[in-house]
């Protein structure tokens, strides 16, 4: 049978789940594809790192190089994560010719298109599953599987941290904080949650989604990002009493192009209310999922982990299948690392995408309040769809939830300043955008 | 650009769903894969054959021969259903050692081994994303995707017309007679239901799965069928009552295996109770699903829409992409059609399989009749988890709804029909079987 040399470059966490699951169902690959994977050796940072699976002594090193470079070794993964030491380890190993495999979302995000030129220079490849939603093929899915639709919507759960808090917070009627502090107790949360709950995980793979969807390079940056941390309890149950559950969605949608303007899309992440009918009301916990409506295939969703060594390790597998397949059949560029189709694409400013509107207000119930906060809307042209408003004695603090119509999000901006600076409005307006899919 | 010609046979429903979503998006697929792909010539049954989408007459021909020989054709859609030309066809075009793309499930249940075969033997492939669950791109997420697992679970809600219409007596509270002479007014079922309804079109799908996942070709004969004419409205709101959906669904199940006695497999499509609460459960309508299980990847689900001419012309227009790809890189063997890697596997008989069940009995009200029923479970060693009998004046015939413990089919059988021959139990016990996941 044909052999195959891996080098790996990373055994912590996602390192040591792939070299587990490699050993643990190798054979069970070879007889599917017909190529033999063999490790050759795994760099790591020091031999008693800690790790959820162990690698044997002899086959470990702290010696990356001689691994990248050993002429015995084929093909290489970067699994050490960061953007500065992996995208030396990528660049070393692209330069010899040699694929490589990652999970690096980070790193795809600041140093994709010089990674990919890299590779194509080189006559290689890159392959990058792992990098979006571990455990689902949603890059397979979009690159092969939708090669011959235009993606119209896609709309992701892809942050499995904050969908574990908002799943919390739903089902306990729990508050954000709380549920943050059990979760960082349970290590489904870090002890420096950013990344996860401001949206800035769900950002990077909302890029690297827009960029395989739409065939032209979504610089992160360019993602528009709201977290999660303002959500709360009472958002929660009045979203729910209206027929919603609240999830942090990032959403690619392709807008309609104006004269001679190329493709302009919509790509951003921020907290929405979802139909509880709809089957992404009903991804709950760690869990992730994506949904895909294509101009040919209609409505379609993925659903799957989205992290951890075991998700993330399928997702490598994968990928070192393919790479090991087109090392057997000489076919590297077959499916590039990224195909830049579209000339000329943009993502367009937040304040002019178009969504309808959540709002909770915490106004004084006296005369003449909602008249005032209706008429700032009117001029606005923003319609009120609903409202509730639970009863109160006379001249108490309540809340106001009102479901706007479909409007610009930077005229409802401009409003809610307006609304927010009016005596009788208390606090600082909440403001959720809703999505009818 | 790289220029491959495609020659169809087959200009119906899904052939001219294909020409139109291929004329649609040419351009767009060969940005993506940098290979073009040029409908060469469309052979047809008769030019003015009914179809959804029209074909240009300059571009049909009644001569399939002529198509299928062209040496300027390259590869071959074979569209035209059947068991028996639609296999003339595959196998002269994979004789001339040309790619065959095909949707077509039953030809791939009866003659699968024979064209993987001569696929194999002229040196080139055959593709048949389409022929299971359209819009899903389950085969690819099977044998690339997930190539790194053992798939222990698979449940799959594969049958559009069965779906649509559990969801409408479960929306409804509507029978199951009354919605089929509607499904069949609206289109969403045949004339001649029998090939939905009863089970048989899932039985094949869940035949090529099955194969797929467990790496021995099973015979679809070999799959236990049952189908949904049995479902009455009462069993979806006892059901319902109780917090399951009944669902047609086929299982694939990994079971352990005895000494020496190679894979042993449950592969079945029943009528199954399936938890409100999972995900499975909420796919309504038409929509197909299918749930699998990975020994590494943990729990995944993929959502869309299975037939239809244009959910089975995104798949095969992921199979041209792939052929086509094949076609330049001279790497058509890389993921051959199939690979029975399992030298020995077996499909149980349904007796051994163990389930738990759903009973609903039409009892007299009258002193001992649940003793004597209960009497014949526990001489079976089957257990009563739980037992919903509605109030009634004593002498009348009542429902006797039993949710029963895990126990063999075969040993349940047996028990079911002792208990239809006591003389206070009116009409065939109704007998469910209840998933868990």
């Amino acid at each position: 049978m044909h052999q195959v040399n891996l080098g790996m470059i990373g055994g912590g966490t996602v390192g040591s789940g792939v070299f587990h699951a490699l050993e643990t169902n190798r054979s069970l690959m070879a007889a599917r594809i017909g190529v033999e994977i063999n490790i050759r050796k795994v760099a790591v940072k020091a031999f008693d790192e800690p790790r959820p699976y162990s690698i044997p002594r002899s086959v470990m090193t702290t010696d990356w190089q001689t691994v990248v470079n050993d002429p015995e070794v084929h093909m290489v993964t970067e699994l050490v994560g960061g953007t500065t030491f992996a995208r030396t380890v990528i660049l070393t190993a692209l330069k010899l010719g040699k694929p490589v495999i990652t999970a690096n979302k980070a790193l795809l995000s600041k140093h994709g298109e010089e990674l990919f030129a890299a590779a194509e220079k080189h006559g290689t490849n890159l392959y990058y599953e792992a990098s979006v939603c571990g455990g689902i093929p949603i890059i397979k899915a979009l690159r092969e599987g939708f090669v011959g639709n235009r993606v119209t919507h896609l709309y992701g759960i892809v942050n499995g941290t904050c969908n574990y808090i908002l799943t919390r917070m739903k089902l306990e009627g729990a508050d954000f904080d709380a549920v943050l502090k059990e979760a960082q107790a349970q290590g489904y949360a870090e002890a420096e949650p950013s990344l996860d709950i401001d949206g800035y995980d769900a950002q990077h793979k909302i890029g690297i989604l827009a960029s395989l969807a739409h065939g032209f390079w979504v610089n992160p940056d360019d993602v528009y990002v709201e977290g999660i941390r303002a959500i709360t309890r009472e958002d929660m149950q009045f979203a729910n009493q209206l027929g919603y559950t609240i999830k942090l969605l990032g959403t690619i949608k392709l807008l309609d192009g104006k004269k001679g303007s190329g493709k302009r899309i919509q790509a951003s992440v921020y907290p929405t209310l979802v139909p509880n009918t709809h089957m992404l009301a009903n991804v709950n916990q760690v869990f992730n999922a994506v949904f895909v409506r294509g101009d040919v295939v209609g409505d379609t969703l993925f659903y799957g982990r989205g992290a951890g060594k075991d998700a993330t390790a399928s997702a490598v597998l994968s990928d070192l299948a393919d790479a090991a397949l087109d090392l057997r059949f000489g076919s590297h560029r077959r499916v590039p690392a990224f195909v830049a189709h579209e000339k000329r694409g943009v993502v367009v400013p937040v304040a002019e995408v178009v969504s309808r509107y959540f709002l909770r207000l915490s106004v004084l119930d006296a005369p003449g309040t909602m008249a005032r906060i209706a008429a700032i809307l009117g001029q606005a042209k923003i319609g009120i769809s609903s409202i509730i408003q639970p009863e109160a004695r006379a001249g108490e603090t309540v809340p106001l939830i009102l479901m706007l119509h479909e409007a610009p999000n930077g005229s409802v901006a401009r409003a809610l300043a307006k609304i927010g600076r009016l005596p009788v409005v208390k606090g600082k307006p909440v403001m959720i955008r809703v999505e009818d899919f």
